[in-house]
């Protein structure tokens, strides 16, 4: 089969391999329908984190069930699913509490790479949702955005408790941010405070559901969010980037009792304790428990409430998956969705 | 009158002042019937915090209305009330939104310095509660810990979601964190870890619900509290100390998804991000908005349905305020009273 294969940062290709097998009783093996490139991946291909070897790519997908290990009776072969980035057998304790990407046999979701024709999927009974059929071909991407980005904007919306009455401000105009926009939207907050510099990144977020863009960042940005918040700040934050100034652009944003919710994964992230002590915020987040979220992102797409598959705004062949990174990296593409 | 002023690091006298009168139509001058030293005095008497000028000190107290400024109406001349460390003024949105200490008027509860026989509160009607009627002389240190230590221990508890169900790990065996031991039993917590090295105050924790006491501290009493807990940490973190050290052990103890309430002032710390992102708790806590509580505090105190006031262990004249401070240093008293 032909996947993609990371060898050195800013060097991609995709290359025969071999078929995944199941190799656990727990296993599943899906054909791809569709994959995508995500905002971490660049992390490996920039050369901020090292590539020690060359890595197999991808961990953001749908497919059709191929085969399954002995063990496995909640999805079976011909089936479409959608899963998370992170297998999980969603029975322990702390599954059970939603926080599947916490799970006590974690792993991850796609190990033999989701950027290629089939993938090696673990812990398949907790790990992979079913749709209710085959889905029409324009639900395709909306389904696999529930599988990384809209999953993972929709926790950030709920860590920051988004809802009716609230003012949400969302950092960051990536595609989680502006799923955050989304996510916020749905849960029914009153105000959504987008910050971008783009214009395509703006129009996206207005159409879902920003009724404020800032252009501003750091403390011009909080001081502009204090500005339009009666000088308090906002009720919630979403935090979607992972820097030390997006997070403290975060932090300083929320009001006195607020939430931060933050999903950029921090790096070389350190936060000032005595000033998040006397902001008196609530800051929950980390890496998004998607698989708590996935059978209502399904059901809102399956039933076209949501349309999050407008984030993606290029789709390549898989063949053309290091033109697919080169447009991320170069900001040229908000999102790109990969057919094999 | 005579009150407590400190002069340097580790120079208390107690001397002649004027008497507090009113200055704003909000005011209220109150007769002290007791004050107490705080953990947080400590600062500027180590020279932690810089003396820079003679200080009234004090800012816990319960008393009787002497006199009220002119449009005061919740509280009259001859009730006992107890009063928060901040005044507030109880009726803005972050106020109604339970976070009085960060009132958009919020300032000192009691500039004046409350270890003393009289004392101005500003913002009357928003920072004092009055009590049902005189209370008994046994139920006035109770009452008192009401004004901060009982009342910041409770919400490090409510902040760390401590309730049925939930195991509670509280980091800090002084008057506060033996306090959040006393509110995650009154909250309905399972099991209570305490951390204490101390005889005395292990004794405490136990008589105030704690299920199991600990020694260990840092990486250590991270690993204890995973071996009581089946290797998931506790539900619930109560942090109650505010260094380095004792935070990242209140972070590491709890659970994923689990929730942290610190209101240990947080001098010198900076919090790993990358380390709280994977984490997956929920972090919250700040100076405690003790006014949320008092009504429901008074309401358990006066039915006798707790009896926070244990946390004094040693009671001196207001005149022997310099030996409160010494023994309180020394850790020779978890917690002073002073009769004026």
């Amino acid at each position: 089969m032909r996947g993609t294969v990371l060898h050195a940062p800013g060097d991609v290709r995709v290359e025969d391999r071999d078929k995944p097998t199941i190799e656990q009783p727990t296993d599943a093996v899906i054909r791809l329908v569709a994959a995508c490139v995500c905002g971490s991946d660049l992390w490996p291909y920039r050369g901020v984190e090292a590539v020690e070897r060359p890595t197999p790519m991808g961990h953001e997908y749908v497919g059709v069930v191929e085969e399954v290990g002995s063990s496995v009776t909640t999805v079976r072969a011909g089936q479409f699913v959608v899963g998370s980035f992170f297998a999980s057998d969603n029975t322990c304790e702390i599954c059970r509490a939603g926080y599947q990407t916490h799970c006590v046999q974690r792993q991850p979701g796609a190990p033999t790479g989701a950027q290629s024709e089939y993938a090696r999927v673990p812990l398949a009974d907790g790990t992979l949702v079913a749709t209710p059929g085959m889905p029409d071909e324009d639900l395709i991407p909306s389904l696999l955005t529930a599988s990384d980005v809209l999953g993972t904007g929709w926790f950030a919306a709920v860590a920051a408790e988004a809802g009716p009455g609230k003012t949400v401000a969302v950092v960051g105009d990536g595609a989680v941010g502006l799923l955050g926009v989304l996510a916020a939207r749905q849960l029914g907050a009153e105000r959504i405070i987008a910050v971008s510099r783009h214009a395509d990144r703006q129009a996206l977020a207005r159409e879902f559901g920003a009724t404020d863009i800032i252009t501003e960042r750091g403390d011009a940005g909080v001081a502009r969010i204090k500005e339009l918040t009666d000088g308090l700040g906002a009720h919630s934050v979403i935090e979607a980037v992972g820097t030390q100034e997006s997070m403290l652009q975060a932090i300083g944003s929320a009001r006195p009792g607020g939430h931060v919710g933050y999903v950029g994964v921090n790096h070389d992230v350190t936060l000032p304790g005595e000033q998040l002590f006397f902001s008196g915020v609530h800051l929950h987040g980390g890496p998004a428990p998607v698989r708590r979220f996935l059978p209502e992102l399904i059901d809102l797409i399956w039933s076209r409430q949501i349309d999050p598959g407008r984030v993606f705004d290029l789709t390549l062949s898989l063949e053309d998956a290091a033109e697919g990174y080169r447009a991320m990296d170069e900001r040229r593409a908000i999102k790109v969705l990969l057919r094999p």
